[in-house]
């Protein structure tokens, strides 16, 4: 039994980590961590877990924490960066859920998180944490970056188009929209249900953190520098992400050989579903499962191809994820923990 | 394994009974029925099912259901008081999600669903199938009657009450109310999306036919005439049914005194949890789990206590219980393949 | 055209008071105030106000309120009741729709607020804002205080009933649930989206605040004392408040002779609209509209009395009661600026 | 007072015109036809209009709407075509809210709908009811062609870009939603509330029957071919419509020149509200308010302009519309009985 902690418990992808481990067999959370609760139990606090878990929050105390094996950080960005070095030192591999190690370039991430990144010193060692691309590299790792949501929608709905070169990457569209549990559990009025429910809008269309983390992974997997235009709408729903992707063929390409390519990249996948030509995903499908659903059409067999690209966003587009990365740097079957069956209805 | 075959597998209880089954180890799938959907595969209809069964719907053949163990009828009511009583003939055991067999009185059941009961002969020994009044019955039973949804909740929360001789019996009531999945995948107006979200309405106030079944039940406990106002409500929702019970106290009784009868009712149930006193439950945390949360509260002191009992209807309140009667009935550990955690949020 | 101020105009019952207002012929907002916006277009935080008001949210000054013939307090208790004594003095007419007037008496009030009352001497003066019991009173009035929500909707529901002398006063019962609107437009963690969507539960089960309002309001009509079971309930959506009512027939009554009570009793009623036998309301068929729908029912032929009432939180429930108030003091037509039509889906 | 008749009433675009004719000042509603509903009193199926009209539901007589001055069409495809040119000889001008007059040429129409044209020979006549491209030729129709929701949504957005010969015409691209309330008011398995809440999906990914009137629209307005990319979703909501539109630059413009752009090209348009810079719209703003609100964004300052446009799917987008251009055809004044609010929340 590996034994496990959590830094950030109370917000949503801290329910949802503790929700999937409390069906694993071979990890044990053992600390979680939160400043605001420490002393309350967490079933207190989510009253799904009533049964499952003896445990009451705890202060973030470096000394608890390094007698884990390996720690989850489930915080907003700029907590990982200043108490995962500590963590390493002790010999604690980490998976951060936060924003801190995704971006490469310090400079590049300071400009869009307009602060200095605390421990830069430990980008060069990063993995980032998407097993269809670093799944060999994620087992050896110290520290793992876990993919933002919209990111992992998105990647893993451009990667098989790039990879083959079939698209013009200096032109690359994302018309995306996530459920508002990706917003994350902080008092804000703009989350409110009567500010959310009934309504569609976009937000962050001039530029969105999530940026330049997906240009970076596509720019890798193209060899050389792509341009999305990303834009990210709210849904009046708690979980989903849907990605709609435009991109134009650079050469010839049909429908069932795009298909083709899509099946035979995602073939060996446990998480990456390609559907059926004519199937279109829905986020219901996938809601509460570790699961990528995707789909292709070539409208009118024009020049524009669509990838629709749909997770759970707290799963497969964070904890769910998370512990897939956790399996594999574990030496665990990747399925460990992550056999449910999306809820549908 | 056993085998077990599912008759109306394209409504809300069949696809929910095939995603809780597709996690349960010692039993096999081998037959799913649907007249209309004859020959499709059971992942089309339901995509959340991809990679889980390699099946697909078939007539509802008797010689091929009278193969399995166990069947459950996961259609409207009409359909298992006609078949039923060949394959139990044949051997085979029914867990009947239906209505057909859950009155006792064939003529009350023509009153309420304006028919003659077609199987009337098996009245007799059909056991009712809640765990928690008559366990020991469903182990021996060959077919057992899966409670209604709204009754599930309802009894859970009058039970030791009237166990207890606590309250007026004659004056009950009931006012509850279920997500939009209790009225079935049927293609009506009254449930479509525009016509529910966004609105709450109650329905069936002169008489639901579940009203018959829960008196009937209610009275049993209560080894006499009881008397239920019950009014059934509509929530713009998926998945849920909230119950809040008034009661008269008949007698002195504090809320301490209230909240220990409850716990030490259902201190051995492992699907009912009594909460805390002053934790109200909430339908979501128990969406997509087998578990029925109850919360006590006496206002203002006075003499009327209030009742609240939530599950999901599609869990604890159909395909999940079915589930549960299907273990104890195969002699399995009660908790078998029903281990799911609320999806919260 | 009458001079109107607004206190507080930043919450949903601010916007809502403008919304309506924007079509009314008689009268002008000549101020609105917010400490928080202070300097900011009103159509910069409410866009459906584009092109309606050329209008800023300006400082709390009595100054500029006490130059209004009719000031309305869209704010938190605890803020009419310290500046609603200067605008009295000045001349200025005051509509309070928060909760520092509704309590006749002061200590009780303090009871429940857990704070003294800042001006009980005004007390005796205050007119109770339910133009269907003090419509007279109300035409006179220097200040209102405007019903709550729930308040609104549970009194038109038993007021006929009490009236009569038809039911047990003792043992009231009110099963009520208001949409998210109802929390108001503030930044907590329980009124998000994530926490509200697609679930349903109860609060304030021991004791909400707006129990002696009502019990208050009841025992007025009842001429003697009633108690009230009230379990309010949080519904998954934005607008609409249902109460579910539960009374016990004191004598003997049916329901075409309890249907022909309730016709008669609101007849003349610009905004009751009693229901035929067996039209229940939904919620969603007075959104937007200044209307309380109510039905009744006998299940069963027994002798307990069901009253189904529904109101929009906001209109009928908050703002449109406020306007009708405004219209009866101003002298004006008390439909004028409250013919909007339910927005139906 | 014009004499108005409804052909189809019992769909969501004939409850809207009601709502919206209810407090219309100049015309009167005479004759609203269902062969489904014939006799049964209009505010027994919309209950939001109980005191707004007497009138039931008469069978679709042709001598009946001939008598009116102007006929509504708020029918499915394939009902107008066969009554209008009866009709239109009678003298009655017409609004047709269907598909059966948007298109100009019947072979494309019949390649798309699947039969043939009823009335090809009138569609030289019709004139398309976009009154912001075609107001002067609306004022003098006798049959007007209503746009379709996404067409209205979309060629507003794209309009200006085109009218000033700014982008690539041959690779537009369209992401749009929409709320429920657009698939109409019929039983289908795919609109119910347990299939749509909670969930988003696209639909119609190879062709929507939309796209070839918006192409038509906007090759009219680009002065020759254009081809879009058009991807429709469906929003777990009832109302609303945004559309998200990516254009690449074909010179060079920047956000404050195509900002000016359009608020010159909207500047006089009463319907069209074009947002300032930053402020994103929402489908809530608009909600039962016939606006369409737009916002610009150049994403990065790279070149690919990104418009957003809302509407109300059943005002702007269908029964709003309609009044509209039913207003210009009559002489009124273009905003009498269009002047309602959006409800927010």
């Amino acid at each position: 039994m590996a034994r496990i902690g959590i830094v950030g418990g109370t917000g949503y992808t801290g329910v949802e980590l503790l929700r999937l481990l409390a069906l694993h067999d071979d990890v044990e959370v053992v600390a979680i961590t939160s400043r605001a609760e420490a002393g309350r139990r967490v079933d207190e606090l989510f009253p799904n877990l009533r049964g499952r878990y003896d445990l009451a929050f705890s202060e973030p105390d470096v000394a608890l924490l390094a007698g884990c094996d390996l720690v989850f950080f489930a915080t907003p960005h700029n907590v990982a960066m200043n108490l995962v070095p500590e963590l390493l030192q002790a010999g604690t591999r980490v998976v951060d859920l936060s924003a801190d190690y995704r971006i490469r370039d310090a400079a590049l991430w300071s400009r869009w998180y307009g602060e200095p990144h605390a421990s830069p010193q430990l980008l060069p060692e990063v993995v980032y944490g998407l097993p269809e691309r670093f799944r060999a590299e994620i087992a050896g790792a110290r520290l793992v970056a876990c993919p933002g949501c919209y990111p992992t929608a998105i990647q893993l709905g451009f990667i098989p188009l790039l990879e083959a070169g079939l698209v013009d990457p200096a032109h690359l569209i994302a018309s995306a929209a996530s459920g508002a549990s990706g917003a994350g559990r902080q008092a804000k009025i703009d989350n409110l249900l009567s500010e959310v429910s009934g309504s569609f809008k976009a937000y962050g269309v001039s530029g969105h953190r999530h940026l330049p983390e997906i240009e970076q992974g596509l720019a890798e997997v193209q060899g050389g520098p792509v341009s999305l235009t990303f834009v990210p709408h709210l849904l009046p729903m708690v979980r989903g992400i849907h990605a709609t992707l435009f991109a134009r063929l650079s050469g010839e390409a049909d429908l069932p050989a795009l298909q083709a390519l899509f099946e035979e990249r995602y073939r060996d996948e446990p998480f990456v579903d390609v559907l059926p030509v004519g199937m279109y995903p829905q986020t219901r499908t996938v809601k509460g499962a570790n699961q990528c659903q995707i789909s292709l059409a070539l409208p009118q067999e024009r020049d524009t191809v669509v990838v629709m690209s749909t997770i759970d966003n707290l799963v497969k587009g964070a904890s769910g994820q998370a512990v897939q990365n956790m399996n594999i740097m574990l030496g665990l079957p990747e399925q460990r923990g992550l056999t449910q069956v999306g809820l549908l209805p």
